[in-house]
């Protein structure tokens, strides 16, 4: 499994991703999901991966081959954020489509997802879903996120937290938090967790960061969110009980 | 959709329920998934359900009848809680059996889970759950909470405060939180909410709660909760970020 989450707002973009890949239970193994393939004065592109590692290492493989050779179309040849989407959207749909008959057949599934977060000159920064089908969706500022892969035990803080006005800061704190939870909840999520924060119109991805097992950062976040959580509790005003005379019943159904 | 979840410790237990039942997004409706079959003094059982409606309404029904008939073995009768969760799994076997043939040719999911807290005169308190094929898992002190339904969304707050030795009060509140998040998160998990709460040894269940869609109690708790998120987010150490020189990368597999 995987757990990767992408954050946009007025200020900015953050994204984040774990690095653990499972085959069941019994055969795990760290890979990271989070890549950066920005050409920095000219355009961030960061890209987020889940899904069949075969699969989503043969598109990232793909997309790196066209920046080798220089073709003419690419992740730096294209010139919208939109175009590029579409682009890694129809390399999964080639890599799929090759692999598809024989993983089908003994029912391993090929399917993967990407998050792509950026900004290319002359645009707002942007990010992206791209389905298993190759098609994809945009973050707006009604819903300031997107994730991919583990996603429901990381999803309350964001509920929670993100709007379109959060401080970029408290973004890639949330987000950490919201892989941290995934982690605590899931053993197929795991370090080391990968995090980039961009900076609307800087064109330059000047914070990066790789948090592995045991790393100091972590373990203080996690210890303060729990004293935190305890004390909400604490403060929770007491629960007003139903009095006994409302507790009567004669039907299961109907109280 | 449905979320149910139970709570056990030295304490006694805390359970506790959504009420919205749907069939896909177009048809939500609410009834109730937490069900009191106390015998004040001798024995508290209480019953959660998920999963298709018409078996776990046969189900309750049938506990309901084999009262009324006074049968030899019925939830009165029975001396032990693993006997009261070996009868419960039987009953839920008998009414899939009934109707799996019609449900399963149309694709539609028969199965249905119930969680089992309570205690009888002579024995400990006890919380089961009773899986769609009729076998049952107990809590024990290690892990101290089961879930059924859409149970990720709430599960890393339980993970994060739930002990052996966490006040029964507390208890009650993180319950409610963990459903409170999940119904932010998911819309097929909705009011009213069910919560009851025993103390160990009473015999009486002495603590019961409906909240209904805007009650006073579960919009105040929402947003002190959301108070201290937002505190936590503001006393986080600021992330460290790696230097300019460690971000030099060659290939996009190895950093």
């Amino acid at each position: 499994m995987t757990y990767c989450l992408g954050i946009i707002n007025r200020f900015g973009i953050v994204m984040a991703g774990d690095s653990r890949t499972n085959a069941g239970v019994e055969y795990t193994s760290a890979y990271r999901k989070l890549f950066d393939f920005s050409l920095p004065g000219d355009r961030i592109i960061v890209i987020c991966s889940s899904g069949n590692l075969s699969v989503t290492q043969g598109v990232l493989t793909e997309l790196q081959r066209d920046l080798q050779n220089q073709e003419q179309t690419s992740l730096y040849t294209l010139s919208s954020m939109y175009d590029v989407a579409h682009y890694i959207g129809s390399k999964s749909r080639q890599i799929q489509d090759r692999d598809r008959p024989w993983l089908e057949r003994d029912k391993i599934s090929y399917q993967c997802n990407f998050l792509l977060g950026g900004q290319i000159k002359g645009e707002v920064p942007q990010l992206y879903m791209i389905y298993p089908q190759g098609n994809y969706i945009q973050a707006t500022k009604e819903t300031p996120f997107l994730q991919i892969g583990e996603m429901k035990y990381g999803k309350p803080l964001l509920d929670r937290t993100i709007t379109y006005d959060t401080p970029l800061e408290a973004m890639a704190k949330c987000a950490l938090l919201s892989i941290d939870s995934t982690m605590k909840s899931n053993i197929s999520v795991g370090p080391p967790i990968h995090l980039i924060m961009y900076e609307t119109d800087s064109f330059v991805l000047r914070h990066k960061l790789e948090l592995r097992l045991g790393d100091p950062y972590l373990a203080k976040m996690r210890k303060l969110w729990e004293e935190y959580v305890r004390q909400a509790f604490e403060a929770m005003p007491n629960i007003e009980w139903q009095s006994e005379a409302e507790n009567t019943k004669e039907d299961i159904f109907i109280d």
